[in-house]
């Protein structure tokens, strides 16, 4: 039911091998693991252990990694045409040389290969390489990570079914983490339970067949120590001190549907907000009412910043105001295209896109609220759905 | 009690600019987050807004990034002399050519200047960019990795300290790991009750200025999918079926503790094991021993995991031996130097490794335990103590 299916995988595939036609490439060597999840279904737990999938011209894909790797591999998918394994980091020979010669037994070593984000491998967890440029001078590698987001920027109904799934649960998440909220706890006490409590009934709901991808448990809530004079940091991680009344605070919720996960934000008040908390929560509604009545398919990414920017002008928060208006997101937290002055993107259908500008009062705390928004044919179609109004979140102390 | 003293920066620091004199260069330029932390006690999450900083021969630090991380940045370490910010990514100018405009206000634009993972920014979540290399092309970008692990490779006594302060509460956390393990229950729901008790008592035990840095709640425990049959999938996510009476757990615990974090991993037995399960559960024991008792100052890291692949053969479980024999560990939870037949970096004292060979059987599961060990003067302390028996691994059901 919430699984992709396998026409899903071979439209993607279509589409990088359409780049491959275009751009005259034998094959396309990725390691960026997103990329690998969006191409054949793979997930695993990015280390020091160089791992890629080689998409070659002729149809095959191979996955390139480490013998930890092998059988998780085979179980999650079956577009795997062959897996070339080597033992470990940094191993009697480093694995960049046997990617090399891998790609001299599969004939790419005197070839055209388009590559997601190094030819070679990211520095990650104290992995260091040579890259394949070196080891295989023959071999022309070239960008592709314009193309790969080309696709990926445009989510297919399946998609968004996903992320509208996953919105369902955020719902509930965001619900316990209401009513779970209360003086004197700490907000990660508050986080873990309504995470707990969410993620058991979001598996009891959707059956024996489900479990998250991307994720340890199914379903997130937290503040991520936005709490009350520590919220005016728009990220961040951690604070020292419970949770008190009058404190503004600022949530984040989402749940793994096939490793897509939607964005759902809000504040909540603890306990009879002041006119002046009261008076900035309206005016970032007005900011997020502004971004989602300037969105609409065909205008640039860029005039949705320029809108808020031109409202929080006007309504005297323009220094408040520390970040652009949203960014894109699919199996990735932040994807293109962003919601910024310099994002000139056309806006198109199927993209998807969070709403959220913030202002951010020293002091007092952060206001923010941020929904999970489809552009479509004639208009948005907004799939987070929590109450936004003060009076609604509210908790009575 | 827990913070790390100004010296402990101190000390870092010049290492640094030893670094920069021995090498000839004017600055240093980091943009992978734990060099932040490492040296100037920064704490902020990495997403696609580049943020850097730049570590002057002259002494004064410069942190280069987006708006929303200005007063929390500050608000974290007395440090930094200076912030360059910008709005946004990507923003009407894009931020690496404000950063190569930083570069040239502060006379870097005909200089030598060393980096860490790249003179850019990394691929993540969306960025993509020029290279300072292209933007300043007189300036000589060096690469100091190897320098810097060879500084991080070696733990102060601060630093180890911490690290033992985490497994006392990775201990916490995994007795109520194993107390609220039973059959029925889905991995999560465990690992978000024992993350969520000992966080709370972590807290309570610690006082009021104790703050998780790196994490958003104190105490971590959990299986992330190590459960029967997948846990023979050394990384497996998560599983789509509850713990039942009969299946071997593979767990992971740490504590975040100024930011350092110990691993304490264990199987355990959800009800009386099979004489197979103790077989291979007194195999592992016995690799895990193989590796403590060759660990040692002055011997090569690659000496360690051949005495436990030769321990292997010899046991008959060679080939369901799918990883090295461990890894470094410290701010990163993989470091430098591994336990890996290719890895020829001398011991010394200060360096934190785990130890941890693993065997995976097809089917059955996973045995592995993992614990946190100091290369002493004379020998090895271990720095994790939960028990490593069977009979104390059960979970009677």
């Amino acid at each position: 039911m919430h699984e992709i299916p396998m026409r899903e995988f071979e439209r993607r595939l279509d589409g990088l091998h359409r780049v491959m036609r275009e751009r005259g490439l034998d094959a396309v060597y990725l390691v960026n693991p997103i990329n690998m999840a969006y191409f054949v279904g793979l997930h695993y737990l990015q280390t020091e252990r160089p791992a890629a999938i080689v998409i070659h011209k002729n149809g095959e894909v191979y996955f390139f990694g480490p013998l930890l790797e092998r059988d998780h591999v085979i179980s999650q998918t079956q577009l795997i045409s062959k897996t070339y394994i080597y033992r470990d980091y940094p191993g009697e020979t480093h694995p960049m040389r046997l990617f090399a010669e891998w790609f001299r037994e599969l004939h790419l070593d005197n070839a055209v290969v388009g590559y997601d984000s190094t030819p070679g491998y990211v520095s990650h967890w104290g992995y260091r390489g040579p890259n394949l440029t070196e080891l295989l001078p023959n071999t022309k590698f070239v960008n592709v990570a314009d193309d790969i987001y080309s696709m990926r920027i445009i989510k297919s109904e399946v998609e968004i079914e996903l992320l509208r799934e996953s919105a369902k649960w955020a719902n509930l998440a965001h619900s316990l983490l209401q009513d779970y909220t209360a003086p004197g706890l700490y907000d990660y006490e508050i986080s873990l339970r309504a995470s707990l409590d969410a993620s058991i009934m979001m598996k009891k709901a959707l059956g024996p067949n489900y479990k998250p991808l991307r994720s340890e448990y199914p379903a997130y809530a937290g503040f991520r120590g936005q709490v009350g004079e520590h919220g005016a940091y728009p990220h961040s991680i951690s604070t020292e001190r419970p949770i008190r009344a009058g404190d503004v605070l600022v949530t984040g919720t989402t749940a793994d549907v096939s490793g897509y996960m939607a964005e759902l934000e809000r504040n909540l008040f603890v306990g009879r907000p002041t006119n002046d908390v009261i008076k900035y929560h309206e005016i970032a509604l007005k900011l997020q009412e502004t971004a989602l009545n300037t969105l609409r398919p065909g205008i640039k990414a860029s005039e949705v910043d320029k809108a808020v920017i031109k409202a929080a002008r006007e309504l005297g928060v323009y220094d408040y105001l520390l970040h652009h208006s949203g960014h894109g997101l699919g199996l990735e937290a932040h994807e293109a295209p962003f919601l910024d002055v310099g994002d000139d993107t056309v806006l198109r259908p199927g993209m998807v896109i969070t709403v959220e500008p913030g202002i951010y009062v020293p002091r007092l705390g952060g206001f923010r609220h941020s929904d999970t928004v489809v552009i479509r044919d004639d208009g948005i179609e907004i799939i987070t759905y929590y109450p936004r109004d003060a009076e609604s979140l509210i908790v009575e102390v």
